[in-house]
């Protein structure tokens, strides 16, 4: 994927028009068709190659460049062909899965609502099924229910696979997914479909976001993706999954790894950024040193330090974390590989967590990251602009961040419901420690770890996760003891909940953090070359222990902390920024972005001169 | 200022080129002088109106709009035309000072470059007085002295204030300013000068940022800004303040209206953002009451409450800590105010803890109400977007907000160690405590407050007042002892300094918490409305203990707190959430922003007409 990104004109040029900017992500995008490696995810059996880990890790590549190219090609494979290859049947694959791989049928991933982002189980979109004529009539009832941000919809798209609730002899079955096309081979608006152009955003202008409504626009019966439900001739309604929800959340789970690919994505973004801010960083000099009176390198302050290494650590550890996630996808998600749906619903509930995480730790790394290149950092042409305008929707897309912290509850609510039933609450107290600090663990490679704190050195491994598993498990029994309430006969059901959405929150980010933190220590415990390793642990350590000093206050107020310890823990921070001070330049340079690709004056890289066969 | 807005087209096409905004911005601004408003501020004698204070706050209006036509009239009349009444003498004033007022001379404030942009004491341009020709040669001696990021450079300036190291008889005599032509009438540079273009930029593309060397330009002797110091026909220098750096800073200190109207400039963004993101909460519904089966208003779900109403406190807060700054300025510089060094350093102060403060609140606040407003606050037509990139430089320009935060700091120690000489360490700790707790609170009409702690009840102000001044002094006094090390002989004093950065900025940032706290509990004091007084106390109230909850850490950790208190904290914050949420959209009315001027689909306002004389 290096290989192939040198080739594309990785930078837009920042005054393109909106027009512009999408003829060329257009032009990216079918080169990229073009030299087949879209077809890397698909399955084997339809001409694809099978390697679902290696698509979404190709992918992430192109978050080094253009990302709306990132964005555009998420939307064509990842959501478009996903949901074809994921939700439908045979008669799907053999027909489009072929001209979706190889970018001839453009299409949109039409889900989302004007009316209905988040709670996508309610979208207003009508299917309802004509047994005279055995079609789908798929309608738009309103403005609410008008399909709106839809990647690929205002200028490129052909065809959707459409959202909507599945009405057959009267009765609504919920939500499912019909491919619907939009335009025709000239471009033109088919008949009863309106098309209208999101316009200008904030960034990600290469995309042609619009909006799509349906007026009584027939389907045949086949169009209806159907996987995990069909619709007989004679309007019969059958499904493998009988509970309504189940179904509608078995079929969202297939589309897990949008949301896995929108967290590389931002890892990307964030490690690009931070390439950038720290080499700079290196070679600015700003004030002089008293005694020697030469100007002092700025990323020698610990002001400076504090706004990137601890960052630059925290990118390491969703570095691993990213890894393991698409590792765990790989698996679950393999052509042919037995359906697990423990460990699909353990996939769902990761990717969520560490997508909201990565995503809000890229926005605000990009942010540091401008903040500390100063004015420079403000210029288009220093990249950080792009960045950081492209990235921000990262945290409400596919998923918004705080529902998806919110679902990361729920499921480590219902996972501890499940197994806490007829537990005493001292029982139910322990299994939860036993729980979290067992069997997560034992994935994760760091199960040597536990129960082995011997000291309460602030840069004792052991200690560290003992403190961050130590506030998940409060956290999490705490909450399901607060909910509990709910359940009462005539309960306040909303404001039960409600007043308890941030301990909710908090519990959910807890278990992240755990979560992140593990996957860094594993791969430090599984880092071979000593020196490599040495470094990591130092690493690890800043990334642990800046998580544990924003959130110091909750260890003092739980009495896992004496002042003394939590005051410790700032100075231990700062004595670790000083301390991979020197090596900053290693980490940045670890990530491996090519020089190439970080061209800008800032730091005094020319633009290689495009490639002969430049894709763009 | 609101009447002649309403003309004014006060939100660009998102889709303009560079080139177009400019064009769009620079007639805005010649329409703006057309009206006379910019005389508002200049001084009497020479044309305007004396009314420092009714300049910067009709200033600040221009946020509401278009902030590229904010920082072009920043540029114009605020640096540019400030430089020129402040620096200068009656032969600039008589000679430029109407041209500058009416925009007939177009102008640019040249003091950053690109080597020194915090650091501008140490810049590179040179200006070596000749005195065979009685004239300077002004000189940029190399790249890293280019001047940069320079508004109305690349297109519009005529002349520049640059700021350059003064030379006379082989001798330096620091930075000083000096009025540069720049451009011929018919707009091509002038000989000698190099002006390039900084191009696209996140944001505030309708202002033409560009770069200026100067290759041994010659000035007539006179072109001197010579209120401080001046050089006489035969190169002798002559300053009415003795001490280079204390000239310098003299110098500097008079520009302060700069940096005041960024913060607010800030405050205006947000408000605007947050009369947005409000007002959509309270419309906006997703998930259903499993109660009622009604969706939801998401403004009623405590997380959204936590994205949005403790920022909106302190946007208030800050409101009033910016209307006394302003007042203040207004005195200290009105048009024969007697000369007052005290009240000038306390303004300076002020001035950069607020503008640090509140332009990082604007930039956090603007985000996360681009996040509460999902995909829809990502499109540039709900207006967030534009409000996001172009606010987003103001935390480093005007003074980097880190670099201000220090300069914070400064004058808290130079102040402090000017009144503790001689007492003991206990005395001085009492010292401080009575110096914060007395002095500062005199002016700001809370006095009252003081010393009345009776009961711990988190709502009581001089409680809240109490925690903040505790942690000012606290951190104050220990930063003080712990910097006085690098007075020993050949003590490390960049080591020691830079050890203690973290500390010295949070003992700033405390410090400009409790000054925000004062300016807010003294407007709720003054508030003669009963039932306006009261929703004020409670918005002050979740201000205080915001602030307190991000930072009561530090109070678990230096014993104010005890883990139980601490943990209340966070439980008032949720309470008065859920109190002020039926208030929400009285309080974003309350900014007053013309329903015109947040015309946007997401609100469902139409853009007015506009008027027939519109003015761009």
């Amino acid at each position: 994927m290096r290989e192939q990104m040198g080739q594309i004109r990785l930078h837009p040029d920042p005054d393109l028009s909106t027009d512009e900017h999408r003829e060329r992500v257009t032009d990216g995008m079918f080169q990229i068709a073009q030299s087949g490696r879209p077809r890397t995810g698909f399955d084997p059996a339809h001409g694809g190659g099978g390697d679902v880990g290696g698509v979404v890790t190709a992918f992430q590549m192109l978050g080094y460049g253009d990302l709306s190219l990132l964005v555009k090609a998420g939307v064509q494979w990842g959501l478009f062909g996903g949901a074809v290859q994921e939700l439908g049947t045979a008669r799907h694959h053999d027909r489009y899965l072929r001209a979706i791989m190889d970018g001839d049928l453009p299409g949109c991933f039409a889900m989302t609502e004007t009316g209905h982002g988040s709670d996508v189980q309610n979208l207003g979109t009508t299917a309802t099924y004509d047994p005279a004529t055995q079609e789908f009539v798929v309608h738009t009832p309103g403005p609410s229910a008008r399909k709106d941000y839809i990647g690929n919809a205002a200028r490129d798209g052909r065809m959707a696979v459409v959202f909507a609730q599945l009405i057959t002899g009267g009765r609504s079955h919920g939500v499912h997914a019909l491919l619907v096309p939009i335009r025709s081979g000239s471009g033109a608006a088919l008949p009863g479909v309106t098309i209208t152009d999101c316009g200008r955003k904030a960034g990600l202008n290469g995309v042609d976001n619009g909006r799509l409504a349906f007026d009584h626009v027939r389907v045949p019966r086949e169009a209806l993706l159907n996987r995990f439900a069909d619709v007989a001739p004679d309007g019969t309604y059958s499904s493998s999954i009988e509970n309504e929800t189940r179904r509608f959340f078995t079929m969202l789970g297939t589309l897990v790894r949008g949301r896995i690919s929108v967290a590389g994505g931002a890892g990307s973004a964030a490690q690009k950024a931070l390439a950038i801010a720290v080499r700079y960083g290196e070679t600015r000099r700003q004030f002089s040193d008293p005694a020697t009176g030469e100007e002092v390198v700025v990323l020698d302050y610990l002001a400076h330090q504090r706004k990137l290494l601890p960052a630059l650590a925290t990118t390491y550890a969703l570095h691993f974390a990213q890894e393991e996630l698409v590792s765990a996808m790989h698996d679950v998600q393999a052509p042919g590989a037995a359906s697990d749906e423990d460990a699909q619903r353990a996939l769902e509930t990761k990717a969520a967590g560490v997508k909201a995480v990565g995503t809000w730790h890229a926005t605000a790394t990009i942010q540091a990251c401008r903040e500390a290149c100063g004015g420079a950092g403000y210029l288009a042409e220093n990249l950080l602009p792009q960045l950081k305008a492209d990235t921000d929707v990262f945290t409400t897309f596919e998923g918004d961040n705080t529902v998806l912290l919110q679902l990361v509850a729920k499921g480590l609510l219902s996972e501890y419901g499940a197994r806490v039933k007829g537990l005493s609450p001292l029982g139910m107290a322990r299994f939860v420690g036993d729980q979290v600090a067992g069997a997560v663990v034992e994935r994760s490679g760091v199960q040597a770890l536990v129960g082995q704190v011997r000291h309460r050195d602030l840069r004792d491994r052991a200690y560290q996760r003992r403190l961050l598993a130590d506030r998940e498990e409060h956290l999490l029994a705490s909450l399901a003891r607060r909910l509990r309430a709910a359940l009462a006969p005539g309960a306040d059901q909303f404001g039960i909940f409600n007043a308890a959405q941030n301990h909710l929150l908090r519990a959910a980010r807890a278990h992240v953090d755990r979560v992140v933190f593990d996957a860094f220590a594993a791969a430090v415990e599984r880092t071979g070359d000593a020196g490599v390793r040495a470094l990591l642990a130092q690493v690890c350590d800043l990334h642990a222990l800046s998580v544990i000093e924003a959130e110091r206050a909750w260890f003092v107020e739980h009495g896992r902390f004496t002042a003394a310890r939590s005051r410790a823990v700032t100075a231990a921070v700062n004595e670790l920024c000083g301390a991979l001070r020197p090596h900053a330049r290693t980490l940045v340079d670890g990530f491996g972005i090519p020089e190439g690709w970080l061209a800008c004056p800032l730091l005094g890289i020319e633009a290689p001169a495009p490639p002969a066969h430049a894709l763009t």
